[in-house]
């Protein structure tokens, strides 16, 4: 293969404008990135991508074929795929859970006055009260602490369902029992889920479904929504705030601070060290200006929707960022960091800054991050970032051209209050749902549609996400979107509200011009899809529908991790019609497909859909929408307006 | 391939006689069976013997090569090797822990003339003593539930650590603490593992084998000591007692029900039912004598130790125990139980029972199991089996020659107490241990290796078991078993008594004699390996030593489950050298097999080392003991004989 045609072939397997120009760099540099490793996988292994390959026992590996049509202990393909797909929904479950109990343990650390505060009283008062937590008369930090408590026992309690489960429409908790999929603790469920796809257990693909779904519920209905409402209380709700993204948010003079992984824990810490006069002085002395940080992964969402931090890139661009030479510190804490960032770090002055035991990092420099002494750890790591500031090497920097402006950091709250031009209100006065509604019912937008999810090396990166998003908004459908979609969205302008013209259909931009926000709605991080389950829920309750007579749709258009198949699988048991853009593992079984893709639907009202052609799927998001309108319209009519006049819900309108 | 090549290779796989007769019979019958399919699987994947295909997000899969030294995200052969080491062990620490969790609350619904009752009133108030859980002046039931919610809180809690390392030595204990390898909740751990193999996360192969081991301690300190000690509480201690093994044991004119899978919850129910007058005379109102029960696997195992219920077989056995045309009922709870027996039922008569929501399998009559309803559904299940009897086709009927006889049924009380000549002494009475520890030490008996786990179709079915029991008892080195490690020690005659004569060595052969036990020793089913760790700890604590002082080694000679790969693991953890018959999946990473066999000792005091040759890997075991000897006698003169003579330790001698 000519040179040329390697970099021609690197360069199309992103649309991203700078990364092109850094694979370029990369090349030049000698560095290895992602681009040029897929490059080395022309064929991947087809039992794999199939879901036919079987490793849980000693005696394997099985892979079932036309000569061996069973794994030796009589596994068919139907087994192993189920098999296979339940452990992906559990080390999905197992990521986000992880992650929001050690935000719990956090609220249980938390003091007047110390690293971690409670940032939100009264929604620390309303969420207790709803964990049957009495908030009366106690101190916040009391009520923090027993909380804390409270939320630790739904990870591990032996006995009940998850709590949350209440938050949704009493007709869609009837579907869960029904079903069977209420999940129990957090932690059993993954637990359960291991177990029965031991050898000798499970065989049976509806039993293994419905197990997935079970521990994926466990996920959005528990360990995700724990996790974002827990930050929020900590943290602060996010405000729609200004912000920048793309690699060119990296700061010519400045010392180049970029927080990549998840969890708020460390970079919120990270933000308030580099804040101190101390570090700000410091970084005047080592010849700097000032101290710019950005954000990559979920981390950027977290950051940039609280504080307006500026998003430095995606999944995709986490090798990218340091290969503009211009990074001081890459610091990260858990879950999509690629173990490759030690290596490419070897070629600048980069430190890669490794701060979790839970990801340990072979090649990194490890800091140990700890709760209990945040603040001091995040100074240690910031100083060693400013002090790295002399290493860098000005002839390998090349900080790309491009980024973009965007507003982000609509929570449920700003989503509906914005709506309702009252940003900020408490949603318990439902009368705040009414202009969303109205929207949606008289079809002004034709429905809202979820874009969320990663990067996968099999698109090219961000050429799925933008093709759908710009689709809907241009078809009336307003998109929410968070995790490494919410990055294309805002790395493309779609979140601007004065680009809602320029891409927006013309009832969609009337709508954003009206009440002023983009025609992409920034929602936060992958734990953040529980603002999903919580905005679909207050619209549902409001109507007295259950989730699945809304018109909206989930999509995950370039999903790459097992996090994105349990969100895939919580939101379709959410009665959420839900679209992927890349297939999963599992079509060595007709069976897992039918179900999945079909029959799951008579179970929980709704399914996956898999197109792998982006302008495809889109058709066949909007097609499905547009197909549950008149249903939802109906009932809208018969449960709203009917009542109204008979002023039965006079309280809502 | 000539047919007749077919069958006699088949037969090779296993050196179980009854075996090879029905593997004959299978063919004629034109049923697949394991060896057939084995026979198909000529060459099994490279990539995934090696541990080098990861398949843990959708970008993959990915797989070492030269080529491709690293998949998409980087991640090296070390960092792939050990996440499916890390996900392994967290399948067998759920599997495992998850029977004991059925056990658990099982206790709780314990209820005096109930189907569950309290058989072990004062192991309980001993039990809760060390859980923390006061008895006095409280009803025996009372206690029960108390010290189930106590024990389900292992689980799930929040806080702390497992309480029951508090068992170990404590040098041992400042090992794990040292090490970090204390597991907190059970759950926790294997929710942590699963978050920490997600892409992104751990890429360090040192913290990887740290997680994996935590997780297994999870599993043997955690997990499976409450399962085997609730199990006692609930079913009564296991005493020695007489049985017989092998396919023989079904009864010509009985109606043959076979228990197979793990959990005594549901096989001591079948007990109680089909003992019942009503079941006995339903069963010679069909046509039969009466009811023959016999157990395969770890129910086998739980069945015999506690009733004298005859062991059909094992493992490899399981297809071939329906093959003989004469099983009326196949019932099954969780783990080990092929899918492919649902295929091999459709040839006979025999009806293939499933009964727990955690393991349906497609083609079987599943008849779900409640322990709140136990014994009607148990009533349910044996009439079911009963009336099936008049299906049996005598034309189809095949019963083999061979069985043997054993004495099995060794709880720890068993052991020592047998050692001592006082059956049943409380072991709190430390004097008990002395006779054992004086045929240590004095070198009678060299040292004690439990040799335990499955069968593995990458080795002749008993084979590996066989022989290095064999020799080891040859050498005078006790052998404990458990699992199908027993199960092949009980076919093959090493359980009784009369044979250690033939068997044994000089030392050894004596002391059986002395005290009246067979040279190799039934400990029970697989969660029973936490016995040894018991019987280690009281040996260690009685000697003021660590696990690790003393002359012992556990082997797995045919492991084939991620349960057994989690037993290794801990039992290393616990300090005790384990050799395997067959090498896991982590050749691929020359730093995975570097710690796993060799620097880990630096930490826990003890490592795997692998051979798949089975007269080697016994004389590894001896080498590696006999090593040990010299230090034991050493510590053993300064801790004891010293003390003796000083009176510091005349409480003990």
């Amino acid at each position: 293969m000519e040179k040329n045609n390697i970099l021609e072939q690197m360069q199309n397997m992103t649309i991203d404008l700078n990364s092109k120009a850094l694979i370029e760099k990369a090349e030049k540099d000698g560095v290895e990135t992602m681009y040029k490793r897929k490059l080395g996988y022309k064929v991947q292994c087809g039992f794999g991508l199939q879901g036919v390959c079987c490793r849980n026992c000693g005696m394997g590996p099985c892979r079932i074929s036309a000569k061996t049509p069973r794994g030796l202990c009589g596994a068919d393909e139907h087994t192993i795929v189920g098999r296979n797909y339940a452990r992906m929904c559990a080390g999905g479950a197992a990521a986000h859970s992880d992650h929001a109990r050690d935000i719990t343990h956090t609220l249980g650390l938390t003091t007047p006055g110390g690293a971690y505060q409670v940032a939100e009283p009264e929604k620390l008062k309303e969420f207790a009260q709803f964990m049957g937590v009495d908030p009366e008369g106690k101190d916040i930090y009391e009520l923090a602490h027993e909380v804390s408590e409270v939320c630790l026992m739904e990870f591990g309690k032996p006995h009940g369902v998850s709590k949350l489960l209440a938050r949704a429409p009493k007709v869609r908790q009837d579907i869960w029992k029904e079903y069977g999929i209420e999940p129990r603790a957090i932690d059993r469920e993954i637990a359960t889920v291991m177990h029965s796809t031991h050898i000798g257990c499970c065989a049976d693909i509806d039993a293994l479904v419905h197990m997935a779904f079970r521990c994926s519920m466990a996920d959005g209905w528990a360990g995700s929504m724990i996790g974002t409402m827990l930050s929020d209380i900590l943290f602060g709700t996010p405000k729609p705030v200004h912000t920048e993204a793309n690699l060119n948010v990296l700061d010519g003079n400045n010392v180049n601070i970029i927080l990549h992984g998840h969890e708020p824990t460390l970079s919120e810490m990270i933000v308030l060290a580099s804040e101190l006069p101390e570090m700000q002085d410091l970084a005047k002395e080592v010849g700097a200006d000032g101290i710019t940080l950005s954000g990559i992964c979920c981390t950027g969402n977290e950051l940039t929707m609280r504080h307006g931090i500026k998003i430095a890139g995606d999944f995709h661009q986490q090798e990218l960022a340091i290969i503009t030479g211009a990074v001081e510190a890459m610091i990260v804490d858990v879950q999509c960091i690629f173990p490759a960032l030690a290596e490419v770090a070897t070629h600048y002055h980069t430190k890669f800054i490794t701060t979790s035991p839970k990801a340990q990092i072979t090649g990194s420099t490890y800091m140990e991050f700890h709760e209990e002494t945040a603040l001091e750890d995040a100074k240690t790591i910031v100083r060693e970032a400013i002090l790295n500031f002399k290493n860098r090497d000005a002839s390998k920097v090349m900080v790309p051209e491009l980024k973009s402006e965007a507003m982000v950091g609509y929570a449920e709250e700003a989503i509906v209050g914005q709506l309702n031009n009252v940003v900020n209100t408490q949603i318990d006065d439902m009368n705040t749902l009414k202009p969303l509604i109205d929207v949606l019912a008289s079809g002004v937008i034709r429905g809202v549609v979820g874009v969320v999810g990663c990067n996968n090396a099999r698109t090219p990166s961000n050429y799925n996400h933008l093709t759908i998003m710009k689709e809907l908004i241009k078809n009336d459908y307003l998109v929410v979107t968070t995790g490494c979609g919410a990055s294309a969205a805002a790395k493309n302008g779609l979140m601007l509200k004065e680009n809602a013209a320029k891409y927006a259909g013309k009832g969609l931009a009337t709508v954003c011009q009206l009440v002023d926000i983009p025609p992409v709605i920034h929602l936060g991080s992958c734990v953040d899809n529980s603002r999903i389950l919580n905005i679909c829920s207050l619209v549902a309750n409001a109507l007295d529908m259950d989730i699945a007579d809304l018109p909206v749709a989930g999509c995950a258009p370039e999903w790459m991790s097992e996090k994105a198949i349990a969100i895939g699988t919580y939101v379709v048991g959410s009665g959420i019609e839900t679209f992927l853009g890349v297939m999963p593992p599992v079509t060595g079984s007709s069976r897992a497909v039918e179900i999945l893709c079909g029959s799951i639907k008579d179970k929980v009202g709704a399914c996956f859909h898999v197109n792998e052609d982006a302008e495809a799927l889109a058709q066949d998001i909007m097609a499905c929408i547009e197909a549950k309108r008149p249903h939802f319209e109906e009932l809208y009519q018969e449960k709203v307006l009917n009542k109204r006049v008979s002023g039965e819900l006079a309280s809502l309108y």
